[in-house]
């Protein structure tokens, strides 16, 4: 390439200039206090404040106490992805993290596309620059570390045994689980959420690239939820989905229900547990159905999202209230009652999942006359944060797993959890309290 | 289910009142002018409307002499399908597709919550009810025929054998073709796209279960673009793609190069012929690319849009250009040139492409190691209208599937090829004109 084609690099002044000088002078980026020189305490206080209006300029803050995309306001797209190392080298994973740290820093105040600027063309870009204009997205990214980064087929790797915390269990195999070793696992997990599809993916591609040699990619996935901010949105079975979530405002439920604690492991104070399950809905089995029976297996209602005899979505489920007949209103086996804390010795999760929709898959029929029949390969990225999962999703799931009147109609293809450390401090890493402490 | 439950019904009362009073209540529907009464006129009028700033509430028309999905504006998200008829019987095929026409009209014109009201819970819902409270979305459904319509395994199933359009053609087999039979062919085609993905999916996921023992469906498959509208997105590639697409403003180039004349068949008189590819691109092998090779590959600079040796994106190509040496500036084997109109004899193809990314696949190295690798299932839904295929993209693609530098990143692994009426009148039905002339 001859030199006079330098002009067409992307030129970015007004962004650039704007997060040099400190954010003043661009109105519709109000949420852009969170810079990387924040304090702590700027940094929650700016979490909590309203996304921009144009999902495109919302950006959420990096450097805080907790990781982004736990307790933020969920975005309407993520790509989520598990990673295997392949390095025996503790440097080389530090390395990595710290690479890592810098990068979704920069991705998720909306500097991706500066990495471009002034980028040899005779290099590999260092961005894949597919989403140049697009702006932050109110990105986030959020890493977690799977079992195999404290021991790995009985080797301890990177020297980190003894400090697994012992609330990072291996999940039990779960009653119907059908589980496959491509969709399962992994030892480093990139939950990246943004407003756009491309801006979620393009964070985990860029992360990955740089791992090259490091790890590889286990397994990787995209989601979405559809509809307006502030609405509970519905999942691929038409119910709304999230409903009884505990309140992401509820400094204390978050604390009781979502934070780690430092009791059996300091490194994870002001972190949380992550489960991670690819779930396939038999869309075409579901719609089959009447409405009345979907009812009875969510023990919701379909169209408000009210407890069954209730009227408002928000309004208490009851799990004691009888029909006229003296039967419970809400089915023994239904979903809503299952899941329910009263049902679980007050235990709660906070739930973050999102739809998938993949191409439809083909096979071939398992009796004569054999056709081929294709099906959607669609369902839920089941994604939930919490305290310690042996108080939360195991517990829960265990007991869905048994008798859930839904599992007729779902089946768990993937599963992955990670403990998902503290955000990072300016100027460290994400990690950094369990590599160096 | 007991009686006293029927108050959880969608209630929906100021959309359906304001869809009946004709749409002048609501000042941010300003394209919904265009209902299901409206004349031909005013809908060819309305389809050139600005979108409504609120993605949601934007209205597409439906009835309409073409149909809507070719030159509408692009919305961020489709979910395209085709079907294989099972039936033998030519009524069948009227009856759906009379049903597919009213279904489609009323999501279009975001009637489907309609749809749930007054069901009864002892009987399947008419609709999965997963886009309740969404609205319309600029939903436009496009309906297409494949020649297995007209002749399937040597049959003509259905009496319409003569009424084959020339243009109509079996794709030939290209150059580095890898297609999957399930992911090939297809005797109907349903491309749904909408301002949101549960929106599109939600349209032929619909229609499918309407075809119930009359098709079964043959592939599915979700697409997205990114970035704000007006824009040209950017592919995964990260490089603009579209630029080039002759103006669907221009009546002129739309007659001359989109909308299928009657010399051959004169029932597709306003109508289209469309050809769809999934083509596969190698995201892990592109990012390691020097940015200059890329450029040289596309014939355009990456950041800019412009073709190599210009300053815009929207600057005129030119193919004779010399870099000092003399030799072309866009080089012989770049993309840019091969499928240029000046190399194609002047054909030109209206693109509506979208990207894919699908979950990642699983492969096994075909060399010692025989390690295990992950790959992005991810490229770009090409999607191409065109007045003739035999001028289109048929020859294009010729010779881009010989010269073109991108086919070492793309692999074609899905083709298929329709024929899309024009509109549907009023009290008819998609296809009309095919079937009782």
């Amino acid at each position: 390439m001859s030199s006079d084609d330098s002009h067409d690099r992307p030129r970015q002044p007004a962004r650039r200039g704007f997060l040099k000088a400190g954010g003043a002078a661009v109105a519709a980026s109000a949420t852009l206090g969170a810079t990387l020189a924040q304090s702590p305490a700027q940094a929650a206080e700016a979490k909590h404040r309203p996304a921009a209006a144009d999902p495109y300029t919302a950006v959420e803050p990096f450097y805080a106490p907790h990781q982004g995309g736990i307790v933020t306001p969920q975005q309407a797209h993520t790509y989520v992805a598990a990673f295997d190392l392949t390095t025996t080298s503790r440097d080389d994973v530090i390395k990595l993290l710290r690479q890592w740290t810098e990068s979704a820093a920069r991705m998720t105040q909306g500097q991706s596309a500066e990495a471009l600027e002034g980028v040899s063309e005779d290099k590999p870009a260092p961005d894949s620059g597919d989403v140049l204009g697009l702006g932050p997205a109110g990105l986030t990214v959020t890493f977690g570390f799977g079992p195999g980064l404290f021991m790995s087929e009985g080797k301890d790797r990177y020297g980190l045994a003894s400090k697994r915390p012992a609330a990072l269990v291996d999940l039990p195999r779960f009653n119907g689980d059908q589980l496959l070793p491509e969709k399962t696992g992994g030892d480093l997990y990139v939950q990246a959420c943004a407003n756009d599809a491309q801006v979620a993916f393009h964070a985990v591609r860029q992360l990955a690239r740089q791992g090259y040699g490091t790890l590889r990619m286990r397994w990787g996935q995209a989601g979405f939820l559809s509809g307006p901010r502030g609405q509970t949105p519905r999942n691929l079975m038409g119910f709304k989905d999230g409903t009884n979530n505990p309140p992401t405002a509820d400094a204390a439920a978050m604390k009781e229900f979502v934070w780690a604690t430092a009791a059996d492991a300091p490194w994870m104070q002001g972190g949380t547990y992550t489960v991670v399950r690819r779930i396939r809905i038999t869309l075409e089995h579901w719609d089959q159905m009447e409405v009345g029976f979907q009812e009875q297996v969510f023990g919701r209602r379909k169209y408000s999202g009210a407890p069954i005899g209730k009227d408002k979505e928000f309004d208490t489920v009851d799990l004691d209230a009888q029909d006229k007949d003296g039967n419970p209103q809400i089915p023994d086996n239904s979903h809503v009652r299952l899941s329910n804390r009263a049902s679980n010795d007050g235990a709660q999760i906070l739930r973050r999942s999102y739809s998938y929709n993949d191409s439809t898959n083909f096979y071939i029929e398992r009796w004569p006359p054999w056709r081929q029949e294709t099906e959607y390969d669609a369902g839920l990225i089941f994604v939930a944060h919490q305290a310690d999962p042996r108080k939360g999703f195991i517990p829960i799931n265990e007991k869905l797993a048994k008798f859930d009147m839904m599992n007729q109609f779902t089946t768990h293809v993937g599963s992955a959890i990670f403990a998902c450390p503290p955000g990072a401090k300016p100027g460290s890493y994400i990690g950094a309290e369990l590599f160096e402490a």
